[in-house]
């Protein structure tokens, strides 16, 4: 049950598509409070109320005991005290003896005091007095959850290509380079599927360009890898070169599709093209026109794309600049209070990213100005859309690989995320595991994070048990910054164990692509929580370090450096299978309970549920060589059984037809358990 | 069985106290490479070798897969990958099918590649070509670090009030503050022993003066709140702030005893006080001198100091920001190069605590003229023993508090240390608990981290875990930064759980106070790792996250955020012991092996080992209080047993006298287990 609240006249941020009545009256629930022209929501919780949401949000699965503020930021050193990330998620789900979400739809920040104030208080804040509450009444925190994904519509449905291994850095320079990323990974037979091409491959960081002294023939290049399995995946960035005769910026500029400031110049700042110009994507014209040059790239043969820089980021403004100047030239040495230096680092570490910019431009949202920090969240969001609803116009019939960094709920229909940049760190791989439930309940299925790290300095055990995780994740896509240590799995020795963990990803792709898409066409999650499965299982509701992943299968992955297994809780009984590679397991069947579980540095657990079957296909070196008509099973049964898995042909959207259901199921012929399906089943393997 | 070898011409670093031959030949156990006018050292380690030591260094107990640089750095912002804290503690073990140790005393820099760059692989290299390399065999890790420890000589020796419970803010900031800090100690019930002076107690930052503003009589406040059974610590930085007329600075310029630049000139950076000279502590007459300067504060009651900004911490210098001004005036909005605008952000980051600065001052080590980098390690170090020498002449009979931020192996013998400035992260009290052991092998045994965390804002519920944790250790103070959320118990809502929990401390100092003295007086460990006292087995060896304390109990904390309890491995049975406070307490018998224990936030699991026994007094508000005539014996035990309580009367220094140890013993009379001691046992709990 889904109640809708209407406070002041706010900005329309599609992120919901169902048409609500709205409620007449004062909210149930939560009580209100006005304190300096703010609303402010408070909601008294249980002691021992779990609150879960918010997305792409730091911090544990439960958000009890944090605070934080829906402002989408470039925030890549993610330590446990910051309160935004790079999207803006303002879902959230009290649930203990009652359950109730809520969600804060308002284009400008939110606030969220999730019990930091004071241990049993939820307050929620938003930035501005015109937004949209919906509170949502249901029967637990997953019934919650999955009449939200209704209200919010259907996420984006990426091809199926897009779930094979993706390599990328920041950047690969050039065709060279790429040839030899590719050739290293199939002479070590590392699956691979995709390269991805980060800022330097455009002439000047300008986009829809590409560099000719680096790509001399792009779309040839496009061609060769394509030939060779691997689809190339440039990136888009906001900010538009500010160059006499660049295209994009000549045709901004003249039809007025930049941000602009108070004064209707428009709105410059420093970002990798040096001074830049931002489309006004909340504008519908600059979407279009924005979304049309993505043209000239599919055009050459390209099938993806990430959209970056869009919360937006930007290093700083001359006004900034000056401002450090003039600090500077009154620098004092002889004075003698020291805070006055720590004011100058702070001035120079606040000229990015700057309230005070974000203040001093604006959009005309069709027509209505509107300063930019009232609707900064929606600002990538509405990139997503633009690249999105190009697609459907460019390529009508087939799916477009899109994913953004900075988002908004809403922009879940048009593109998938990554979870922007992160570090290195053993704390960002269990980050990584606790944040997926949250971005399947906010819409963004098509996800994952940069495996390894982006920042920081990788080492091999940390890559391991990262790909260990992350060979469950939609978008598998190992990525690290400049200036870090080479992170491709042939640079870090021992290859061996790399082609065998990516290789139990590709014999797994059946499962995972059919557990996304039922996910997807059912507004439903593929990562859950332990306690959205076992609702009255009082110890499963703790666990944060533990997720099932689709209908059959629960993992416990290995996030702390020279461990060699974990403590893990079943809530049932179920099967363990350690895979070393994609064909070498151990099976062990293990008692609902309290275990530790041995795994060494290559390899890696998962639980079969009982009464549930896990089809594995024989794993190949890219997507293409697929061969989905012969499986392995490995079930867990006493009974009759049945998966439904989703299959087609993984680019056309074709989705909700009946003959991409194909039934495996596991049953007693004359009192003995075997297994049918359509499909040729090579090994049965029941427990 | 030590091996000295002797590298170059080294300085000397007062590390060691043992007279030992060096040894010819080469080195045993390590390969030995030259490389660009360094020597490397390597040693090939097995796959399941565990490495531990560095003393008070980053990451985990065991210290494989991370790099490590021994050079004391100011470094609040302990991430993962992060290299170099406050102190260098050059001591390691490597154990596995056979152990040995290392240590590197060398003045300078020294890096550590633990299996970082290639798994199996320890590299390990001295900054210089003049150093002493130690090589230690022995039959187990813990036999190795008990002869490391003999090589070093005895710890510093707290007083006995130190170990109650201490409170501390930058800065409380006059006489009323710090009386209302106490007195809502007190109302609440709130054990409480010691209050700290930050640095605006001091006039203007300067060294050895109070402000008369803040405490216009400071003796008598301090007399004051010696009556309450508050000690107060004052701080004490390393530089000395420039100003005509201060005692101090002028004794210093007049007598040559600050760092020099190549001029001849006084070395001069911008800290706390402004412009500021640092006094050169390598010189012994400045040693001298600095120390007598405590007498001041001594003379008006002081017991402790902490000493801080000893690595040395330099914010910035005159030349390091005319750079960054030439910089910015070169700066070109129009560059095409975005880099450029990072390379600003780090020149201003970099201004601090820069190598090139270090690189620009002198030392005179009686007579021998050192650059600062080449004995960068032992600036803190010399900074420690200066106080700690002048102690033994201003009072030589009793016990003065002390400990130090920055730390070098040796000045363990002077006064211990605080882990430094850490933040108000879950991270960082794991961090705490798994250095403690790390610092024992060291040699320091005093020591503590910021309770709560220092940095960041900090949430009840990480308070009480932390404190949970702290209540175990020597140093047990709460402290924030500036500007951070009011950290002291009563501010973070319903009081009578910290009273509860620090009420358990109270309880514990007879044990921890015995405990410690007997690890000083043995050169032996308080806090140990399980494999110390379970070296036989395997699993055991792979537990970082529980530590022994004493030779009765294990302790499992807490450190996740939402958790209601956790995984704990038992090496062998023993008595799970739940405090709720002092005297409120649940048991359970446990067996060898793995256990999830339930623990509410306002709970404390200990265990006592098997046939081992722990005495707790009655609580107190503060140690002056404290009654050690009546005890409570909780034992779980099936034999006769017996423990010796080291007691003294906690200020003067008659150690080693043999009426300072108690026995309690349980054995059976006529059949029946009872206990005896020269204590009054009030209660006997056996199990």
């Amino acid at each position: 049950m889904v109640k809708k609240y209407v406070y002041g006249n706010p900005i329309e941020t599609n992120a919901v598509v169902s048409q609500i009545e709205q409620e007449e009256g004062s909210v149930q629930y939560l009580s209100e409070i006005e304190i300096n022209d703010k609303i402010i929501f408070n909601y008294a919780m249980e002691s021992d109320d779990i609150v879960y949401g918010l997305g792409e949000a730091n911090r544990g699965m439960n958000k009890r005991g944090g605070l934080y503020r829906s402002f989408c930021s470039d925030e890549p050193y993610q330590t446990e005290e910051k309160q935004s990330l790079y999207g803006a998620h303002n879902f959230i789900v009290v649930t203990g003896m009652i359950s109730v979400g809520f969600f804060i739809d308002c284009a400008s920040e939110v606030k969220f005091d999730i019990g930091y104030t004071s241990s049993d208080m939820l307050n929620i804040e938003p930035g501005c007095k015109d937004f949209t509450l919906y509170i949502i009444e249901g029967k637990s925190a997953y019934d919650i959850v999955k009449q939200f994904r209704e209200l919010i519509g259907r996420s984006y449905i990426a091809p199926k290509w897009a779930f094979g291994y993706q390599q990328s850095r920041w950047s690969y320079m050039n065709e060279d380079e790429i040839r030899e990323v590719v050739q290293k990974h199939r002479e070590s037979g590392i699956p691979l599927d995709a390269v991805y091409l980060d800022i330097d491959y455009m002439d000047g960081y300008k986009d829809f360009t590409v560099s000719e002294e680096r790509f001399p023939n792009f779309p040839e290049f496009v061609k060769e890898m394509r030939e060779q399995g691997i689809r190339l995946v440039p990136i888009i960035d906001a900010g538009v070169k500010i160059e006499e005769g660049y295209e994009i910026y000549e045709e901004g500029k003249q039809y007025q599709l930049f941000c602009k400031k108070a004064d209707g110049s428009d709105f410059v700042a420093g970002v990798w093209p040096g001074r830049t110009h931002f489309p006004d994507f909340m504008n519908t014209n600059a979407r279009m026109w924005f979304g049309s040059k993505y043209k000239v790239l599919i055009d050459s043969g390209i099938e993806g794309f990430w959209n970056d820089m869009n919360e937006p980021a930007m290093f700083f403004t001359e006004e900034g600049i000056q401002e450090v100047k003039a600090y500077l030239d009154n620098f004092d040495f002889n004075t003698n209070e020291p805070g006055k230096f720590f004011e100058l680092k702070d001035k120079v570490l606040s000229l990015s990213n700057s309230m005070k910019d974000y203040c001093s431009f604006y959009h005309n949202m069709d027509g209505n100005i509107v300063r930019h920090d009232q609707v900064h969240n929606l600002y990538g969001a509405n990139m997503t859309r633009a690249a999105g609803e190009a697609f459907n116009q460019i390529a009508p019939d087939r799916r477009i690989l899109l994913f953004s960094r900075s988002s908004y709920i809403g922009s879940h229909r048009w593109g998938g995320i990554w979870t922007g940049d992160n570090q290195s760190w053993w704390s960002h791989l269990l980050l990584n595991i606790k944040m997926m439930p949250s971005l399947n309940m906010c819409g963004y299925l098509y996800s994952g994070a940069d495996l390894g790290g982006f920042g920081a300095n990788c080492t091999r055990d940390l890559l391991m048990r990262w790909l260990g995780f992350g060979i469950f994740t939609p978008l598998m896509r190992n990525h690290a910054a400049e200036g870090t240590r080479r992170q491709e799995c042939y640079n870090l020795g021992d290859t061996e164990d790399f082609r065998n963990i990516i290789s139990i990803r590709y014999s797994l792709i059946p499962y995972l692509y059919s557990e996304y898409m039922k996910s997807c066409l059912n507004n439903d999650m593929m990562f859950k929580p332990l306690s959205f499965e076992y609702p009255t299982d009082n110890f499963a509701r703790t666990v944060e370090d533990q997720l099932l992943v689709g209908e059959s299968i629960m993992i416990a992955p290995i996030y702390e450096q020279n461990a060699v297994g974990r403590y893990v809780y079943l809530p049932e009984d179920m099967l363990l299978v350690v895979f070393k590679s994609s064909s070498i397991r151990r099976y062990q069947i293990m008692k609902k309970g309290m275990h530790y579980i041995s795994a060494t540095i290559n390899e890696v657990p998962l639980f079969v549920r009982k009464n549930k079957l896990l089809p594995l296909c024989r794993t190949t070196q890219c997507t293409d060589n697929m061969d989905t008509s012969m499986f392995e099973i490995i079930a867990y049964t006493d009974d009759n059984i049945e998966y439904l898995m989703y299959e087609d042909d993984g680019i056309s959207k074709d989705y909700d037809n009946p003959d991409n259901m194909v039934s495996f199921e596991v049953k007693a012929v004359d009192g003995i358990l075997g297994a049918v399906s359509s499909k040729t089943i090579v090994k049965l393997s029941l427990f």
